[in-house]
């Protein structure tokens, strides 16, 4: 709604600009990001296979009246966008808590997803005895502390979750005798988050043993960061201090967009508060002031990379 | 098994007892313990209303070619048995890795069961900083260590499982926002199981405090003790003796029919070694001459309870 009334404000005062200016509605963006990756060129050669709740992409395509054997068409060259700009409600609350009007994005994290398998052995909860017991689910929630540890050992915005975990056969008289969950690590330095999974991987080796289980990682996802462009992030910078609105910069711990169309050239995002940082909700509200405090910045950042 | 050996046997030797012998093989004895609940008297007035793996009683009863209005029939009215003794393999794996051939019950233990519900708050595990999350898991985690430890704080046999544990929404990138568990306690003795379920919700109420979380405990099932008598105790160690054979003295930790008959008169229990314990299984099995050992020390105790 800020691009578009970024777009209205230009034509309403008249100003062409020197480049040309496209505004992209990303259908569906908490779904994924399909459309934003076939812009970018990246889409697997199977994504029209890839299923999705049960549907394939070429079949979903097809019934919201798209044309799945164009879809490569829609592809742009690196190099083809002098910049993309987005504009977003910042999700964590951290710009709500902090009263600070306008935040600057640094970038979108690297994320890597492990999936965990703990075998133990499934046994009656009445009869074995505690000694002899091979628990899984002890393991997984030694493994659950080991997580909410390993990423506040040290200062930092770095976010672990271990956010999926489902118990076999999960029956209230049986020892849990396998246990398969999922952990996810998050911060804008792909080393870091490399890092992260080892110590985790190495808390894991260690409560395997204590608990004589069997614990294996399986890396499942490996997502690369994506950098805002140093220069637009000092004009949103400048932008905000034009307008008299404070600023602070910080990482996007969500996945959006723009970290594939980073991939053809300079991208740059601007935050505005959402209230308590609720998104993905019927309950998100960003106020109007906040709103019109975002459009502003954004139509200050699209004049002013135009000028360069 | 062992039951009808000892009844061919009597029949064999041409042995009139003074006393009439019944043998009851219960249905599905693992599936649940109607017949023996119905037997004792002690069904609940919906019982055939009451569902089981989505099919009523009352048409469960059917498929089987029950009659379910004459179930009531079946009730025997409490001290109509002289005697009641159920020879059965024991699952906890303890005679089997101490080789002694022949378990004395001490009678079967009293259960209760919490159900256990973890409030937090989901939110996005990408956005959301450390400092504010109200994590539903790590809280349930914390659980699960506190019942492993609780059990094992002082010696006995008790024991405490949580074997059941769901996370919601139960997604990699969503912090836990709720965790339904059940915590299962189980001893010979009901004031135990009662401290030890005091002692758990004592460490809930702290990790809730600890973790900005909401633990509620429910208690969903309240089974009492049943104890074997114990002249019979000694009658099976007596005829244990007579053959030869070492014995020892053991809780059931796993329910059985017996827990059922013991509202009806003297109730006792043989165990025999099964590999590993291992029940409830294709892999359950006991040698030729433990299940031997069993008969000759059920058919000496049934003479010995019909000379009383």
């Amino acid at each position: 709604m800020g691009a578009l009334e970024t777009l209205r404000t230009l034509n309403e005062k008249g100003i062409k600009t020197r480049h040309p200016i496209e505004m992209a509605i990303w259908s569906n963006e908490e779904g994924g990001t399909v459309g934003s990756t076939a812009f970018a060129g990246m889409l697997a050669p199977d994504a029209l296979e890839q299923i999705y709740y049960g549907v394939s992409l070429r079949d979903g395509l097809k019934i919201i009246g798209g044309d799945a054997e164009r879809l490569g068409e829609t592809a742009r060259q690196p190099g083809s966008t002098h910049a993309y700009l987005e504009l977003h409600i910042e999700q964590g609350g951290i710009l709500d808590k902090a009263g600070t009007p306008v935040g600057v994005a640094k970038g979108i994290v690297s994320i890597d997803r492990y999936n965990v398998v703990v075998e133990g052995f499934a046994n009656h909860a009445g009869t074995t005895p505690k000694p002899g017991r091979r628990n899984a689910l002890i393991a997984a929630a030694r493994l659950v502390e080991a997580v909410n540890e390993v990423d506040t050992r040290e200062p930092g915005s770095q976010v672990g979750t271990l956010g999926q975990l489902t118990v076999f056969p999960n029956a209230p008289n049986v020892i849990p005798g396998r246990v398969e969950m999922t952990v996810e690590l998050r911060d804008l330095s792909e080393a870091k988050v490399a890092v992260l999974g080892e110590a985790v991987k190495a808390r894991g080796r260690e409560i395997a043993v204590a608990t004589d289980t069997k614990m294996t990682f399986q890396r499942a996802e490996h997502i690369l960061p994506a950098l805002a462009d140093p220069a637009i992030q000092a004009l949103v910078e400048s932008a905000a201090k034009s307008s008299g609105l404070a600023f602070m910069h910080l990482p996007s711990g969500a996945g959006h967009d723009a970290q594939l169309l980073a991939k053809l050239g300079p991208m740059g995002m601007i935050f505005v508060p959402s209230i308590a940082g609720i998104s993905h909700s019927p309950k998100e509200l960003s106020t109007w002031s906040d709103c019109a405090n975002g459009a502003n910045v954004l139509l200050a950042i699209v004049l002013a990379v135009d000028r360069d």
